[in-house]
């Protein structure tokens, strides 16, 4: 059963990344979660709706922090300097979710059920901003390029620093990240 | 019956958008689908696997002109040449198809299945571009982040170029679009 943790929350989403490691997403019930957890399938659904959503728990939180942060900057303040503070909500979050971040990610690359919600929240990611940014008075056209350019660099070095062998700060591999897109943008 | 055409798919995809657009696309069947367009289930099913590819039929072609502007951009050359000239690729893709793209738009837009179905075909998109990019010698990240870039301007541009008063050429609303984006990420 693991050591013992207070937070059922907690212990449901170790259970369960943990049974689709070894098991595979597809082949894992809610029951069996439950029962790695040592609590109940009732305990469970008072958490997550499904066996899906324990992966993506979480995604409204980063998505309400994201864009308070662009809310939040102080005026005048560039489209980018406003991404750049998404960035920042962004990397408090991964960085508390550190340990569960690349078993999480290497399930959902494995589905492709899984890859499609992780698009959707993408795509819902961009829109929430999108619309952050053009409440701050930014054009539609403007908004729209500046929050696709931001979750992209988020995508990009997520990606990264889940496996980076120096375990750098997300933070710091997402400004290293937003830099090379400054500078491929500016290159004629 | 509208007007004859000799074409069998253009008036079975003709035939789609405006039953899609009339009766909504959950409501819609293959068989009637069919009929309007004058013919057979067992025709569509020679050109179309179901309903739903009708919509997205030469998405794949698209994804092949693009990759071929990439890998046919003559050497030494820019990432961000090399997305300017996918999105030119595009442009020709979507002028041809000019008088559809309205009423699929809209379609897609109203199915959440269609979004998600859009969606996975932005992100193969991505990453057939990523890949061409890498192909060309450009390291991973950088690929990963023009290709994202590419997507995006892509998106914005479609979306403005679909309702543009002006009937502006896609060419021209990406090629400003890739401008703004330039603008925003060399901004301080």
């Amino acid at each position: 059963m693991g050591r013992w943790q207070p937070d059922a929350r907690v212990r449901l989403q170790e259970a369960a990344l943990a049974l689709y490691g070894e098991r595979g997403y597809e082949e894992t019930t809610v029951a069996e979660i439950a029962q790695r957890a040592g609590l109940t399938k009732r305990t469970f659904f008072r958490y997550f709706a499904d066996k899906r959503e324990v992966l993506f728990w979480g995604s409204e939180l980063l998505e309400q922090q994201m864009v308070a942060a662009i809310e939040a900057a102080p005026a005048p303040v560039s489209l980018l300097r406003l991404i750049a503070a998404a960035l920042e909500a962004a990397a408090v979050r991964f960085e508390e979710v550190r340990e569960f971040a690349g078993p999480r990610h290497r399930i959902i690359a494995a589905s492709p059920e899984l890859r499609e919600r992780e698009l959707i929240k993408a795509a819902s990611l961009a829109a929430a901003m999108a619309q952050a940014l053009r409440a701050r008075g930014f054009g539609d056209t403007a908004a729209t390029l500046a929050a696709h350019l931001g979750t992209t660099v988020m995508h990009v070095a997520f990606t990264q620093w889940i496996d980076d062998p120096a375990r750098r700060p997300f933070q710091q591999i997402a400004g290293d990240a937003l830099a090379h897109l400054r500078e491929i943008a500016s290159a004629e």
